[in-house]
């Protein structure tokens, strides 16, 4: 199969920063559309990944999973974008397409193994798939996205990971006019599913560890936010919400989240893979028939949803923009949260 | 407000056998309904009240929550019962009417504290409820039961807390035909749970730690028994059921049985009451959108629907009959798992 090399930045080893580096992207097959990137967030599973936090990451690690760009070829069989098009990628690049997940437009929960953006297995090339923080992506068309025209494309990059996370439980429980929900952690999951919570028209409550982040919250369209360390201010959202958006991306105590479920409320972690340490405490489970869940990204045409429903309501991410150059320094200042509330890349950096 | 003294059976401490004592039954109120009770079932909440196993109960302590009866007076009020029908009470004698729970008929998350049928608040006399380890109840129309003239009464009183604790969940979940259904645990829950999921048309698996109860499983109705300790067996179940219904009373790993849901699949625990011990890891929950959730028996109209739909299938309990003078006996059996599947009171026992 012939291919292109492209330039793209990415790590050598779990201890290496990351730097420019040659990768090859295949020729356009007839279901394949080539994408010039423009711009690509930069999602914890980026810095996770590159260091080999999770084990598993293949090098070199090229990381990038919210792609936003324009359509630079097409193959024979492409039917829905031409070159010159804007289009985006976001976590999955390929699927079986023939469990019931993928049937059932959930290929984030392919049984037979979705294919990650980056570090998945690539059928075409052998190897491993290198993602967004490069010149260029040769993508099937099932897993390109259609991008608003009417927004700021930096600030949609986000939408592809950080966007649908929050997105599909939004969704997938049904939250409309008039539900309540409440977001734990505002960073950049958090502060999204403040602002798609609230384009859905829920009641929004922020749950934040400080005072500090208040006034950021409101600005964002939440309608209330509550200090989770203080017990006579939690005790004031008891059994309030119908649906809680977990994002804290670190092992926490979930039992003081659960007391403000409402009755078949359910809390969604989307944030924290791993034990649910201290221990879960199933009593005001049972007498409420509360749940706690996960949910992982997104299908594709929920991911499209998501992206039209942000074009209608204006929606975007609050974004800080950096050069290629400057991502080893953008992950340290993600270790401390430090920043609001999501990196960006100009790809445009890349060919200077 | 009259009474009438009533035979009944009781413990006077925590410590104490139960023993022959006589309580007070109020005189039939304008929405009060007199049943003469025939058959009690007797629930490990029976026990655990009788023995203060979770703190706050109030001595003497009467048991009894699977109650069947004649009824013998009505009240002025009184629309859907008269003298000489059928009649159940489970686990509920009183709700508050007007919380949002009370309204959608989930009596039993009752958002003002629901009235146990022993041990609960009692507003008419003061004090505290009496269960159905007696002669005679009184109840308001609203959480008496019609109960189906073509099944065994006495294997009909288990419905009334054992019958519709998995049944609500089964509902909820909305079990029906093609539905993949496991039950963790073979007690009173269990088999009720086996049976209730088989009559829904859905294919029901059976978790057990040991493979002695397969044949019972299968006699109940189930189509699989799986030997939970076996981890090449569970491994054949990976990723396949809808709903597993989690009847065990103690603390356990939940963990393996986690990993036998299919997407969007959840397990729903109704018999422990604790920490989920060990942790819950939520990276099959988060990869597959996985829920725990809890549920606590069922209200009202969902009763009502779940003993009709008993009668509609010929559907009751599998009973072990005992005289009301054996239940401290029972008890002790019970604590063994001594029983299949559940005993049931002949109450004509306490009159001689
Ligand atoms: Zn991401
Ligand atoms: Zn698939
Ligand atoms: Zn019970
Ligand atoms: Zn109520």
């Amino acid at each position: 199969m012939s291919t292109t090399a492209v330039k793209a930045f990415g790590a050598a080893a779990a201890d290496a920063d990351l730097k420019e580096l040659n990768i090859d992207r295949r020729a356009v097959n007839a279901a394949d559309i080539e994408i010039e990137i423009l711009y690509c967030g930069v999602c914890h599973s980026d810095l996770h990944t590159a260091r080999n936090d999770w084990g598993g990451t293949l090098y070199p690690s090229v990381p990038g999973h919210e792609i936003v760009g324009r359509v630079t070829k097409i193959g024979s069989d492409v039917t829905q974008f031409k070159v010159g098009d804007l289009a985006g990628v976001g976590c999955l690049v390929g699927s079986c397409t023939t469990c019931e997940s993928c049937k059932n437009d959930l290929e984030q929960y392919c049984a037979n193994g979705w294919v990650g953006t980056y570090n998945g297995p690539d059928k075409y090339l052998g190897g491993y798939t290198f993602g967004g923080y490069s010149e260029k992506i040769v993508v099937e068309e099932h897993f390109v996205l259609k991008v608003p025209t009417n927004l700021n494309l930096a600030a949609v990059a986000p939408l592809l990971c950080a966007g649908i996370t929050t997105w599909s439980p939004l969704r997938h429980w049904k939250v409309g006019k008039g539900s309540k929900v409440a977001v734990v952690g505002l960073g950049g999951l958090g502060h999204m599913a403040i602002k798609l919570a609230k384009g859905l028209g829920a009641e929004v409550t922020l749950f934040s560890r400080s005072a500090n982040k208040e006034q950021d919250a409101l600005d964002l369209g939440a309608d209330a936010v509550v200090i989770s360390t203080d017990d006579a201010h939690m005790a004031t959202v008891s059994g309030k919400f119908d649906l809680i958006i977990d994002t804290v991306p670190y092992v926490h105590d979930v039992n003081p989240y659960v007391a403000t479920l409402n009755t078949n409320g359910t809390l969604v972690l989307v944030g924290n893979l791993g034990p649910l340490d201290p221990f879960l405490n199933t009593v005001p489970m049972i007498l409420g028939r509360k749940s706690i869940a996960g949910s992982l990204i997104g299908g594709i045409a929920e991911t499209q949803e998501m992206l039209d429903f942000c074009g209608e309501h204006n929606i975007v991410s609050e974004i800080e923009i950096i050069k290629m150059q400057d991502i080893n320094a953008a992950y340290e200042r993600m270790l401390k949260s430090d920043v609001r509330y999501r990196f960006v890349i100009d790809m445009s950096s890349l060919k200077a």
